[in-house]
């Protein structure tokens, strides 16, 4: 067979889907038949809209979160506090600490974590222009924001090691805080985390 | 949030893509920064190809088949048996069937089953078109490869029916074998499924 169906713009179709994460031809299928059966306004601004996000899509050259200008429409943000630095792992973390409300400084996305299994070393994602950035002298306290893993603690480790050595105008360190989930049963907290939850008490307030 | 993002381009993907069968606002998301990380070439092509597709595909004027004409390949090929028409539920079943390899004549897709719980009847479907077919004259045999469930036994119920009450040239009807599974164990077969296979027993050859 030359192609699997009576259609090469089907065959089109479902070929490029399938190239998406977690769709196989079956899930191809099924999305691009989905599509033929809707309104022919909504297949084309699908279509569109990925086009245009990848076309229009750049980093922001500060902070590396995904943008449509040079800088980020966060970083140029007169009213955000320029004195904090949230870091992350990537841009859906980004997305998540926006979803609290509870900061209002800027980020910086790392792209990545340190992992030597995975061969991924400090020069590998973003922490020389994190440097650069605390080493302005603008910036009073950076927070880890990163996943409490292995690779998320090598990372912090060592970014906190490269603030600590800059010569003047050192920034505070912070990092998330570790403890029982909001809404959470100690029941079903696990042991790490309920220990760490004690260590790290706080007042009664 | 007017917006959850900082790019109302990544915005607009997401919101597309979340409109998919399956697919939520976070997978939705990770599709998205997938495709930007991915090669932009990739990312138009996959836009491209589902705009192509909505917009070129239509429907066979014969056997409602998918088709880039108004006949399909299928029925446009000569090298077909035009004497038998093969009866599906939909498109993919069309797939599947050529993908056997074991059949040579035309289809009709009805693009659908009667189902009087989701108030689809007789006439929702593609029954009137293909009795019309039948009663051309030039059709021997309509098989019906529906599946075997309530809906389908329905259905080739009513088509039978009205295919007998043809008044000349009258084609055989006949349905797909039911049986075991090649290559399944007996052990896992179901016994409404076991018990046909006993009374449609064959000569062993």
């Amino acid at each position: 067979m030359e192609q699997e169906f009576s259609s090469s713009l089907l065959e089109g179709a479902v070929t490029e889907l399938s190239r998406l994460p977690g769709v196989g031809r079956k899930t191809a299928l099924r999305l691009a038949l989905y599509l033929l059966r809707r309104d022919e306004n909504e297949a084309v601004a699908l279509g569109q809209s990925i086009i245009d996000m990848r076309r229009g899509i750049r980093y922001c050259r500060v902070c590396h979160n995904i943008s449509e200008n040079e800088i980020c429409d966060l970083c140029a943000d007169p009213s955000r506090d320029s004195s904090v630095i949230c870091v992350v792992e990537n841009v859906k973390d980004v997305v998540c600490v926006e979803r609290t409300g509870s900061f209002h400084g800027l980020y910086h996305v790392l792209g990545g974590l340190i992992s030597p299994i995975d061969g991924i070393g400090p020069r590998d994602i973003e922490i020389d222009s994190l440097i650069e950035r605390a080493a302005s002298g603008t910036i009073d306290e950076v927070i880890l924001a990163l996943s409490p893993t292995m690779e998320g603690d090598t990372t912090g480790f060592y970014i906190n090691r490269r603030l600590s050595a800059l010569a003047e105008h050192r920034p505070a360190v912070t990092r998330l805080a570790r403890g029982v989930a909001v809404g959470n049963e100690l029941e079903y907290t696990d042991e790490l985390t309920l220990g760490r939850s004690i260590v790290d008490r706080r007042p009664f307030d």
